[in-house]
Protein backbone atom coordinates (compact mmCIF):
# COMPACT_ATOMS: atom_id res chain seq x y z
CA UNK A 1 0.00 0.00 0.00
CA UNK A 2 1.39 3.64 -1.12
CA UNK A 3 1.71 6.34 1.44
CA UNK A 4 -0.86 8.13 -0.15
CA UNK A 5 -3.73 5.38 0.26
CA UNK A 6 -1.90 4.27 4.06
CA UNK A 7 -2.60 8.25 4.89
CA UNK A 8 -5.73 8.68 3.36
CA UNK A 9 -6.73 5.88 5.13
CA UNK A 10 -5.63 6.82 8.50
CA UNK A 11 -7.06 10.16 8.25
CA UNK A 12 -10.84 8.58 7.15
CA UNK A 13 -10.36 5.97 10.61
CA UNK A 14 -9.11 8.93 12.72
CA UNK A 15 -12.01 11.23 11.12
CA UNK A 16 -14.64 8.05 11.83
CA UNK A 17 -13.17 7.62 15.75
CA UNK A 18 -13.52 11.10 16.51
CA UNK A 19 -16.98 11.70 15.08
CA UNK A 20 -18.29 8.16 16.98
CA UNK A 21 -17.50 9.51 20.28
CA UNK A 22 -18.42 13.05 19.93
CA UNK A 23 -21.76 11.99 18.94
CA UNK A 24 -22.07 9.92 21.83
CA UNK A 25 -20.91 12.67 24.02
CA UNK A 26 -23.28 15.49 22.77
CA UNK A 27 -26.80 12.91 21.35
CA UNK A 28 -26.52 14.33 18.53
CA UNK A 29 -25.78 13.43 14.86
CA UNK A 30 -22.99 14.56 12.19
CA UNK A 31 -24.53 15.40 9.39
CA UNK A 32 -22.01 14.09 6.19
CA UNK A 33 -22.03 15.97 2.73
CA UNK A 34 -19.26 15.27 0.30
CA UNK A 35 -17.82 17.74 -2.27
CA UNK A 36 -15.92 17.99 -5.61
CA UNK A 37 -12.71 19.92 -6.41
CA UNK A 38 -12.96 20.65 -9.81
CA UNK A 39 -9.17 20.83 -10.30
CA UNK A 40 -8.61 17.27 -8.81
CA UNK A 41 -10.01 15.30 -5.29
CA UNK A 42 -12.32 16.68 -3.07
CA UNK A 43 -13.76 15.98 0.53
CA UNK A 44 -16.12 15.10 3.16
CA UNK A 45 -17.56 16.98 5.53
CA UNK A 46 -18.88 15.91 8.81
CA UNK A 47 -20.65 18.99 10.62
CA UNK A 48 -22.63 18.70 13.90
CA UNK A 49 -25.49 21.32 15.33
CA UNK A 50 -26.02 20.01 18.66
CA UNK A 51 -26.65 20.70 22.18
CA UNK A 52 -22.70 19.97 24.03
CA UNK A 53 -21.46 21.20 20.70
CA UNK A 54 -23.26 24.20 19.70
CA UNK A 55 -21.24 23.99 16.32
CA UNK A 56 -18.36 21.02 15.65
CA UNK A 57 -17.07 20.06 11.67
CA UNK A 58 -14.52 17.26 11.36
CA UNK A 59 -13.44 17.35 7.62
CA UNK A 60 -11.85 15.11 5.26
CA UNK A 61 -9.82 15.66 2.50
CA UNK A 62 -7.77 14.54 -0.46
CA UNK A 63 -7.25 17.04 -3.37
CA UNK A 64 -4.43 16.47 -6.20
CA UNK A 65 -3.60 18.71 -9.08
CA UNK A 66 -1.17 20.06 -11.79
CA UNK A 67 0.39 22.89 -10.14
CA UNK A 68 1.30 23.21 -6.31
CA UNK A 69 0.68 26.93 -5.60
CA UNK A 70 3.74 29.07 -4.23
CA UNK A 71 3.58 29.07 -0.19
CA UNK A 72 5.26 30.67 2.25
CA UNK A 73 8.27 28.77 4.16
CA UNK A 74 9.33 28.90 7.48
CA UNK A 75 12.33 31.72 7.13
CA UNK A 76 14.89 29.54 8.82
CA UNK A 77 14.99 25.92 9.87
CA UNK A 78 18.21 25.53 12.59
CA UNK A 79 20.10 21.86 13.97
CA UNK A 80 17.90 20.78 16.63
CA UNK A 81 14.82 21.24 13.60
CA UNK A 82 16.72 19.01 11.53
CA UNK A 83 17.31 16.82 13.78
CA UNK A 84 13.41 16.20 14.46
CA UNK A 85 13.34 15.75 10.89
CA UNK A 86 11.75 18.93 9.81
CA UNK A 87 12.67 19.65 5.75
CA UNK A 88 11.21 22.23 4.27
CA UNK A 89 11.75 22.07 0.34
CA UNK A 90 13.24 24.64 -1.84
CA UNK A 91 10.70 26.45 -3.24
CA UNK A 92 11.82 25.69 -6.67
CA UNK A 93 11.60 21.85 -5.56
CA UNK A 94 7.44 22.09 -5.21
CA UNK A 95 6.02 25.62 -6.70
CA UNK A 96 4.34 24.75 -9.93
CA UNK A 97 4.83 20.84 -9.69
CA UNK A 98 1.99 17.86 -9.77
CA UNK A 99 1.00 17.80 -5.58
CA UNK A 100 -1.32 15.65 -3.25
CA UNK A 101 -2.27 16.53 -0.52
CA UNK A 102 -4.61 14.63 1.99
CA UNK A 103 -5.83 15.62 5.75
CA UNK A 104 -8.36 15.76 8.43
CA UNK A 105 -9.44 18.72 10.18
CA UNK A 106 -11.76 19.48 13.29
CA UNK A 107 -12.87 22.07 15.20
CA UNK A 108 -15.24 22.38 17.95
CA UNK A 109 -17.25 25.30 19.48
CA UNK A 110 -19.09 24.35 22.71
CA UNK A 111 -21.89 25.81 23.92
CA UNK A 112 -21.39 26.25 27.46
CA UNK A 113 -18.37 28.58 27.80
CA UNK A 114 -16.36 26.69 30.79
CA UNK A 115 -15.74 23.79 27.76
CA UNK A 116 -13.00 25.24 25.36
CA UNK A 117 -12.72 25.55 21.87
CA UNK A 118 -10.27 23.24 20.27
CA UNK A 119 -8.92 22.53 16.78
CA UNK A 120 -7.08 19.66 15.30
CA UNK A 121 -5.76 19.04 12.01
CA UNK A 122 -3.11 16.33 10.50
CA UNK A 123 -1.76 16.65 7.11
CA UNK A 124 0.33 14.84 4.43
CA UNK A 125 1.59 16.30 1.22
CA UNK A 126 3.38 14.93 -1.69
CA UNK A 127 4.87 17.99 -4.04
CA UNK A 128 7.34 17.24 -7.10
CA UNK A 129 9.67 14.77 -5.47
CA UNK A 130 9.18 16.19 -1.69
CA UNK A 131 6.77 15.05 0.69
CA UNK A 132 5.84 16.07 4.40
CA UNK A 133 3.59 15.75 7.32
CA UNK A 134 1.96 18.62 9.08
CA UNK A 135 -0.69 19.34 12.17
CA UNK A 136 -1.48 20.47 15.41
CA UNK A 137 -3.56 20.47 18.22
CA UNK A 138 -4.56 24.01 20.01
CA UNK A 139 -6.68 24.58 23.25
CA UNK A 140 -8.85 27.63 23.10
CA UNK A 141 -10.70 28.30 26.32
CA UNK A 142 -12.48 31.29 27.34
CA UNK A 143 -11.81 30.87 30.85
CA UNK A 144 -9.03 28.95 32.00
CA UNK A 145 -8.78 26.38 34.50
CA UNK A 146 -5.15 25.44 35.01
CA UNK A 147 -6.32 21.58 35.65
CA UNK A 148 -7.45 21.12 32.36
CA UNK A 149 -4.41 23.23 30.62
CA UNK A 150 -1.99 20.52 32.54
CA UNK A 151 -3.87 17.49 31.41
CA UNK A 152 -4.15 18.68 27.79
CA UNK A 153 -0.36 19.34 27.12
CA UNK A 154 0.25 16.23 29.32
CA UNK A 155 -1.61 14.54 26.73
CA UNK A 156 0.15 15.78 23.61
CA UNK A 157 3.59 15.53 25.29
CA UNK A 158 2.92 12.12 25.64
CA UNK A 159 1.95 11.67 21.90
CA UNK A 160 4.71 13.94 20.52
CA UNK A 161 7.95 13.04 22.92
CA UNK A 162 11.12 14.15 22.61
CA UNK A 163 9.48 16.91 19.88
CA UNK A 164 7.04 17.89 22.05
CA UNK A 165 9.16 21.05 23.19
CA UNK A 166 9.94 22.50 19.64
CA UNK A 167 5.87 21.70 18.67
CA UNK A 168 4.64 23.45 21.62
CA UNK A 169 7.23 26.71 20.91
CA UNK A 170 5.50 26.51 17.46
CA UNK A 171 2.48 26.67 18.22
CA UNK A 172 2.77 29.64 20.59
CA UNK A 173 4.22 31.31 17.77
CA UNK A 174 1.90 30.56 15.30
CA UNK A 175 -1.75 30.74 17.39
CA UNK A 176 -1.24 34.42 18.17
CA UNK A 177 -3.16 37.13 17.63
CA UNK A 178 -0.92 40.00 16.68
CA UNK A 179 -3.68 43.09 16.17
CA UNK A 180 -4.56 41.98 20.40
CA UNK A 181 -1.06 41.01 21.41
CA UNK A 182 -2.36 37.91 22.83
CA UNK A 183 -2.11 34.29 22.57
CA UNK A 184 -5.20 32.39 20.85
CA UNK A 185 -5.87 30.26 23.70
CA UNK A 186 -3.66 28.33 25.95
CA UNK A 187 -1.57 26.44 22.97
CA UNK A 188 -0.57 22.83 22.52
CA UNK A 189 1.61 21.68 19.65
CA UNK A 190 2.16 22.62 15.78
CA UNK A 191 4.27 21.37 13.16
CA UNK A 192 4.98 21.41 9.10
CA UNK A 193 7.26 20.08 6.80
CA UNK A 194 7.76 17.10 9.03
CA UNK A 195 9.52 14.06 6.70
CA UNK A 196 8.76 10.39 7.86
CA UNK A 197 5.89 11.88 9.81
CA UNK A 198 3.21 8.89 9.54
CA UNK A 199 3.75 7.53 13.27
CA UNK A 200 3.21 11.19 14.56
CA UNK A 201 0.59 12.07 12.79
CA UNK A 202 -0.86 8.76 14.06
CA UNK A 203 -0.16 9.25 17.37
CA UNK A 204 -0.98 13.01 17.41
CA UNK A 205 -4.73 11.86 15.97
CA UNK A 206 -4.78 9.57 18.49
CA UNK A 207 -4.25 12.02 21.41
CA UNK A 208 -6.58 13.89 20.65
CA UNK A 209 -9.93 12.42 22.17
CA UNK A 210 -7.99 11.32 25.89
CA UNK A 211 -6.35 14.80 25.83
CA UNK A 212 -9.85 16.87 25.31
CA UNK A 213 -12.75 14.39 26.66
CA UNK A 214 -11.73 14.79 30.23
CA UNK A 215 -11.96 18.45 29.78
CA UNK A 216 -15.33 18.23 28.30
CA UNK A 217 -16.79 15.45 30.87
CA UNK A 218 -15.23 18.08 33.78
CA UNK A 219 -16.59 21.37 32.52
CA UNK A 220 -20.23 20.55 30.79
CA UNK A 221 -21.94 20.48 33.96
CA UNK A 222 -21.12 23.84 35.44
CA UNK A 223 -23.83 26.50 35.19
CA UNK A 224 -22.97 29.86 33.43
CA UNK A 225 -25.30 33.13 33.07
CA UNK A 226 -26.17 34.61 30.64
CA UNK A 227 -23.85 37.66 30.98
CA UNK A 228 -21.38 34.73 30.90
CA UNK A 229 -22.70 33.91 27.12
CA UNK A 230 -22.56 37.23 26.11
CA UNK A 231 -19.01 37.51 27.08
CA UNK A 232 -18.41 34.22 25.67
CA UNK A 233 -20.07 35.68 22.37
CA UNK A 234 -18.17 38.79 22.55
CA UNK A 235 -14.81 36.69 22.93
CA UNK A 236 -15.33 34.20 19.87
CA UNK A 237 -14.76 37.25 17.67
CA UNK A 238 -11.19 36.94 17.86
CA UNK A 239 -11.16 33.22 16.76
CA UNK A 240 -12.74 34.71 13.63
CA UNK A 241 -10.03 37.54 13.57
CA UNK A 242 -7.75 35.42 13.70
CA UNK A 243 -9.08 32.74 10.97
CA UNK A 244 -9.64 35.00 8.47
CA UNK A 245 -6.91 37.68 8.77
CA UNK A 246 -3.64 35.24 10.16
CA UNK A 247 -4.29 31.57 9.25
CA UNK A 248 -2.68 30.65 6.72
CA UNK A 249 -5.00 27.35 5.69
CA UNK A 250 -7.95 29.63 5.79
CA UNK A 251 -6.60 31.83 3.35
CA UNK A 252 -4.83 29.78 1.65
CA UNK A 253 -8.23 28.03 0.94
CA UNK A 254 -10.01 31.19 0.38
CA UNK A 255 -7.67 32.70 -2.46
CA UNK A 256 -7.43 29.37 -4.54
CA UNK A 257 -11.05 27.93 -5.00
CA UNK A 258 -11.61 25.94 -1.90
CA UNK A 259 -15.36 24.85 -0.80
CA UNK A 260 -15.95 27.83 1.48
CA UNK A 261 -18.43 25.87 3.40
CA UNK A 262 -15.47 23.35 4.48
CA UNK A 263 -13.38 25.97 4.59
CA UNK A 264 -15.42 28.16 7.27
CA UNK A 265 -16.30 24.87 9.53
CA UNK A 266 -14.09 26.40 11.73
CA UNK A 267 -15.69 29.91 12.27
CA UNK A 268 -18.06 30.07 15.29
CA UNK A 269 -21.93 29.47 15.34
CA UNK A 270 -22.81 32.73 16.60
CA UNK A 271 -20.24 35.77 17.22
CA UNK A 272 -20.12 39.47 18.77
CA UNK A 273 -18.51 43.00 18.02
CA UNK B 1 -6.08 78.47 6.70
CA UNK B 2 -4.12 75.25 6.06
CA UNK B 3 -5.68 72.14 4.54
CA UNK B 4 -4.97 70.08 7.03
CA UNK B 5 -6.98 72.30 9.22
CA UNK B 6 -9.55 72.88 6.42
CA UNK B 7 -10.21 68.79 6.29
CA UNK B 8 -9.91 68.43 9.78
CA UNK B 9 -12.79 71.09 10.06
CA UNK B 10 -14.90 69.79 7.01
CA UNK B 11 -15.18 66.16 8.76
CA UNK B 12 -15.40 66.81 12.39
CA UNK B 13 -18.27 69.17 11.01
CA UNK B 14 -19.81 66.01 8.93
CA UNK B 15 -19.19 63.62 11.82
CA UNK B 16 -21.20 66.01 13.90
CA UNK B 17 -24.43 66.21 11.56
CA UNK B 18 -24.67 62.81 10.87
CA UNK B 19 -24.33 61.56 14.38
CA UNK B 20 -27.12 64.20 15.00
CA UNK B 21 -29.44 63.08 12.12
CA UNK B 22 -28.73 59.23 13.47
CA UNK B 23 -29.73 60.23 16.50
CA UNK B 24 -33.04 62.22 15.91
CA UNK B 25 -33.66 58.59 13.70
CA UNK B 26 -33.02 55.59 15.92
CA UNK B 27 -33.98 57.43 19.46
CA UNK B 28 -30.74 56.41 21.04
CA UNK B 29 -27.12 58.20 21.99
CA UNK B 30 -23.92 57.88 20.50
CA UNK B 31 -21.15 57.19 23.18
CA UNK B 32 -18.29 58.96 22.05
CA UNK B 33 -14.39 57.89 23.06
CA UNK B 34 -11.21 59.62 22.55
CA UNK B 35 -7.81 57.77 21.52
CA UNK B 36 -4.76 58.59 21.34
CA UNK B 37 -2.08 57.52 18.93
CA UNK B 38 1.36 56.34 20.31
CA UNK B 39 3.34 57.60 16.86
CA UNK B 40 0.89 61.20 16.79
CA UNK B 41 -2.24 62.13 16.81
CA UNK B 42 -5.49 60.08 17.41
CA UNK B 43 -8.70 59.72 17.09
CA UNK B 44 -13.03 60.31 18.36
CA UNK B 45 -14.92 57.18 18.43
CA UNK B 46 -18.83 57.89 18.10
CA UNK B 47 -20.98 54.55 18.89
CA UNK B 48 -24.69 53.62 19.25
CA UNK B 49 -26.24 50.57 20.32
CA UNK B 50 -29.48 51.62 19.68
CA UNK B 51 -33.29 50.03 18.40
CA UNK B 52 -33.30 50.93 14.74
CA UNK B 53 -29.58 50.73 14.40
CA UNK B 54 -28.16 47.55 16.24
CA UNK B 55 -24.53 48.43 16.09
CA UNK B 56 -23.55 52.07 14.25
CA UNK B 57 -20.40 53.48 14.48
CA UNK B 58 -19.03 57.09 13.29
CA UNK B 59 -15.22 57.83 13.57
CA UNK B 60 -13.05 60.57 12.96
CA UNK B 61 -9.10 60.54 13.60
CA UNK B 62 -6.41 62.48 12.54
CA UNK B 63 -2.70 60.61 12.41
CA UNK B 64 0.64 61.81 11.59
CA UNK B 65 3.77 60.16 12.02
CA UNK B 66 7.96 60.03 10.29
CA UNK B 67 7.31 57.14 7.51
CA UNK B 68 4.58 56.71 5.40
CA UNK B 69 4.53 53.11 5.06
CA UNK B 70 4.63 51.06 2.01
CA UNK B 71 1.32 50.19 0.39
CA UNK B 72 0.35 48.88 -2.60
CA UNK B 73 -0.88 50.99 -5.89
CA UNK B 74 -3.94 50.44 -8.16
CA UNK B 75 -2.00 48.87 -11.49
CA UNK B 76 -2.94 50.92 -13.77
CA UNK B 77 -4.22 54.56 -14.37
CA UNK B 78 -5.79 55.46 -17.71
CA UNK B 79 -5.94 58.64 -20.04
CA UNK B 80 -9.83 58.99 -18.28
CA UNK B 81 -8.53 58.81 -14.65
CA UNK B 82 -5.77 61.55 -15.36
CA UNK B 83 -8.56 63.37 -16.71
CA UNK B 84 -11.01 62.94 -13.65
CA UNK B 85 -7.96 64.20 -11.49
CA UNK B 86 -6.43 60.77 -10.07
CA UNK B 87 -2.88 61.04 -9.69
CA UNK B 88 -1.42 57.96 -7.36
CA UNK B 89 2.15 58.94 -6.36
CA UNK B 90 5.43 57.04 -7.11
CA UNK B 91 5.95 54.64 -4.57
CA UNK B 92 9.12 56.41 -3.97
CA UNK B 93 7.75 59.78 -3.66
CA UNK B 94 5.82 58.85 -0.10
CA UNK B 95 7.56 55.57 0.94
CA UNK B 96 9.02 56.53 4.47
CA UNK B 97 8.22 59.62 4.18
CA UNK B 98 6.45 62.02 6.59
CA UNK B 99 2.47 61.82 6.47
CA UNK B 100 -0.43 63.30 7.94
CA UNK B 101 -4.22 61.69 7.89
CA UNK B 102 -7.53 62.52 8.17
CA UNK B 103 -10.89 61.05 7.97
CA UNK B 104 -14.01 60.12 8.75
CA UNK B 105 -15.83 56.25 8.56
CA UNK B 106 -18.75 55.51 9.20
CA UNK B 107 -20.55 51.61 9.22
CA UNK B 108 -24.38 51.22 10.61
CA UNK B 109 -25.92 47.78 11.04
CA UNK B 110 -29.67 48.33 11.09
CA UNK B 111 -31.48 45.51 13.42
CA UNK B 112 -33.83 45.19 10.86
CA UNK B 113 -33.16 42.93 7.74
CA UNK B 114 -35.12 45.10 5.75
CA UNK B 115 -32.70 47.92 6.39
CA UNK B 116 -29.64 48.30 4.58
CA UNK B 117 -26.25 48.33 5.77
CA UNK B 118 -24.50 51.00 4.71
CA UNK B 119 -20.65 52.15 4.83
CA UNK B 120 -19.16 56.06 4.26
CA UNK B 121 -15.60 57.20 4.36
CA UNK B 122 -13.69 60.28 3.35
CA UNK B 123 -9.92 61.01 3.85
CA UNK B 124 -7.10 63.51 3.22
CA UNK B 125 -3.80 62.58 3.01
CA UNK B 126 -0.19 63.98 2.84
CA UNK B 127 2.62 62.15 2.22
CA UNK B 128 6.32 63.68 1.00
CA UNK B 129 5.10 66.20 -1.15
CA UNK B 130 2.06 64.57 -2.65
CA UNK B 131 -1.66 64.72 -1.16
CA UNK B 132 -4.71 63.59 -2.12
CA UNK B 133 -8.22 62.19 -1.26
CA UNK B 134 -10.31 59.19 -1.02
CA UNK B 135 -13.61 57.56 -0.13
CA UNK B 136 -16.41 55.94 -1.04
CA UNK B 137 -20.23 54.95 -0.49
CA UNK B 138 -21.40 51.77 -0.38
CA UNK B 139 -24.81 50.10 0.42
CA UNK B 140 -25.37 46.51 1.76
CA UNK B 141 -28.85 45.24 1.55
CA UNK B 142 -29.69 41.86 2.89
CA UNK B 143 -32.59 41.59 0.28
CA UNK B 144 -32.13 44.76 -2.43
CA UNK B 145 -35.04 46.75 -3.12
CA UNK B 146 -35.08 48.20 -6.84
CA UNK B 147 -36.30 51.74 -5.11
CA UNK B 148 -33.90 51.95 -2.69
CA UNK B 149 -30.94 51.24 -5.08
CA UNK B 150 -32.20 53.52 -7.47
CA UNK B 151 -32.43 56.54 -5.05
CA UNK B 152 -29.35 55.55 -3.46
CA UNK B 153 -27.36 55.40 -6.86
CA UNK B 154 -29.53 58.76 -8.23
CA UNK B 155 -27.92 60.87 -5.01
CA UNK B 156 -24.60 59.55 -5.40
CA UNK B 157 -24.77 60.59 -9.37
CA UNK B 158 -25.47 63.78 -8.36
CA UNK B 159 -22.96 64.18 -5.82
CA UNK B 160 -20.06 62.80 -8.06
CA UNK B 161 -21.09 64.54 -11.45
CA UNK B 162 -19.06 63.48 -14.33
CA UNK B 163 -16.65 61.27 -12.16
CA UNK B 164 -19.78 58.87 -11.09
CA UNK B 165 -19.49 56.34 -13.85
CA UNK B 166 -15.47 55.66 -12.81
CA UNK B 167 -16.60 56.23 -9.09
CA UNK B 168 -19.02 53.61 -9.60
CA UNK B 169 -17.34 51.05 -11.56
CA UNK B 170 -14.46 51.42 -8.86
CA UNK B 171 -16.61 50.49 -6.31
CA UNK B 172 -18.03 47.68 -7.87
CA UNK B 173 -14.25 46.50 -8.54
CA UNK B 174 -13.76 46.39 -4.61
CA UNK B 175 -16.80 45.45 -2.59
CA UNK B 176 -16.28 42.61 -4.48
CA UNK B 177 -15.86 39.25 -2.13
CA UNK B 178 -13.80 37.07 -4.66
CA UNK B 179 -14.42 33.71 -2.56
CA UNK B 180 -18.02 33.71 -2.73
CA UNK B 181 -17.96 35.36 -6.07
CA UNK B 182 -20.23 37.81 -5.39
CA UNK B 183 -20.67 41.89 -5.13
CA UNK B 184 -20.91 42.79 -1.11
CA UNK B 185 -24.15 45.09 -1.99
CA UNK B 186 -25.37 47.00 -4.65
CA UNK B 187 -22.51 49.44 -4.91
CA UNK B 188 -21.95 53.37 -4.36
CA UNK B 189 -18.98 54.92 -4.97
CA UNK B 190 -15.03 54.77 -4.34
CA UNK B 191 -12.46 56.83 -5.62
CA UNK B 192 -8.63 57.11 -4.67
CA UNK B 193 -5.68 59.39 -4.82
CA UNK B 194 -7.89 62.30 -5.95
CA UNK B 195 -5.98 65.48 -6.65
CA UNK B 196 -7.73 68.62 -5.86
CA UNK B 197 -10.72 66.47 -4.10
CA UNK B 198 -12.19 69.09 -0.99
CA UNK B 199 -15.00 69.78 -3.25
CA UNK B 200 -15.58 66.01 -4.27
CA UNK B 201 -15.15 65.10 -0.15
CA UNK B 202 -17.39 67.94 0.65
CA UNK B 203 -20.28 66.83 -1.62
CA UNK B 204 -19.62 63.37 -0.93
CA UNK B 205 -20.30 63.57 2.56
CA UNK B 206 -22.91 66.19 2.07
CA UNK B 207 -24.76 63.30 0.14
CA UNK B 208 -24.62 60.56 3.00
CA UNK B 209 -27.75 61.68 4.76
CA UNK B 210 -29.82 62.30 1.62
CA UNK B 211 -28.81 58.99 0.08
CA UNK B 212 -29.64 56.93 2.89
CA UNK B 213 -32.03 58.52 5.28
CA UNK B 214 -35.01 57.98 2.80
CA UNK B 215 -34.13 54.31 2.68
CA UNK B 216 -34.35 53.99 6.04
CA UNK B 217 -37.79 55.43 6.45
CA UNK B 218 -39.09 53.52 4.27
CA UNK B 219 -38.06 50.23 5.24
CA UNK B 220 -37.89 50.42 9.00
CA UNK B 221 -41.17 49.64 9.84
CA UNK B 222 -41.91 46.68 7.68
CA UNK B 223 -42.20 43.58 9.93
CA UNK B 224 -39.88 40.53 9.75
CA UNK B 225 -39.79 36.84 11.15
CA UNK B 226 -37.42 34.63 13.29
CA UNK B 227 -36.01 33.22 10.00
CA UNK B 228 -35.78 36.62 8.77
CA UNK B 229 -33.28 37.57 12.29
CA UNK B 230 -31.47 34.24 11.01
CA UNK B 231 -30.83 34.28 7.67
CA UNK B 232 -29.76 37.89 8.51
CA UNK B 233 -27.04 36.63 10.88
CA UNK B 234 -25.81 34.39 8.42
CA UNK B 235 -25.80 36.87 5.55
CA UNK B 236 -24.09 39.35 8.07
CA UNK B 237 -21.44 37.01 8.01
CA UNK B 238 -19.92 37.96 4.42
CA UNK B 239 -19.30 41.35 5.76
CA UNK B 240 -16.85 39.98 8.26
CA UNK B 241 -15.03 38.10 5.61
CA UNK B 242 -14.94 40.81 3.03
CA UNK B 243 -13.50 43.29 6.29
CA UNK B 244 -11.14 40.81 7.28
CA UNK B 245 -9.96 39.18 4.87
CA UNK B 246 -9.98 41.60 1.64
CA UNK B 247 -10.23 45.42 3.24
CA UNK B 248 -7.17 47.37 2.85
CA UNK B 249 -8.17 50.00 5.56
CA UNK B 250 -9.14 47.22 8.44
CA UNK B 251 -5.88 45.01 6.94
CA UNK B 252 -3.91 48.49 7.16
CA UNK B 253 -5.06 49.49 10.51
CA UNK B 254 -4.79 45.99 12.05
CA UNK B 255 -0.89 45.54 10.72
CA UNK B 256 0.35 48.78 11.51
CA UNK B 257 -0.75 48.83 15.72
CA UNK B 258 -3.88 50.91 14.59
CA UNK B 259 -7.19 51.10 17.50
CA UNK B 260 -8.67 48.18 17.22
CA UNK B 261 -11.75 49.40 18.86
CA UNK B 262 -12.11 51.96 16.44
CA UNK B 263 -11.24 49.18 13.57
CA UNK B 264 -13.84 46.97 14.36
CA UNK B 265 -16.21 49.41 14.40
CA UNK B 266 -17.23 48.30 10.82
CA UNK B 267 -18.27 44.47 12.15
CA UNK B 268 -21.54 43.66 12.73
CA UNK B 269 -22.81 43.16 16.25
CA UNK B 270 -23.99 39.53 15.97
CA UNK B 271 -23.08 37.31 13.04
CA UNK B 272 -23.85 33.27 12.43
CA UNK B 273 -22.31 31.16 10.62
Amino acid sequence: MDARQQTQELFRGLRDSIVARLEELDGGRFVRRAWERPGGGGGEMSELRGQLFEKGGCNFSAVWGDRYPSVDRPATVDDEDRALGIAPPASEEVSGKPFFATGVSLVLHPRSPWVPVVHMNVRYLEAGEACWFGGGIDLTPFRPFADDTDHFHAALAAAAGDRYPRFKRWADEYFFIPHRNSARGVGGIFFDYLRDGLGLARSVGAAFLPAYVPIVERRRALPWSEADRQAQLRWRGRYVEFNLVYDRGTLFGLKTGGNVDAIFMSLPPLVAW
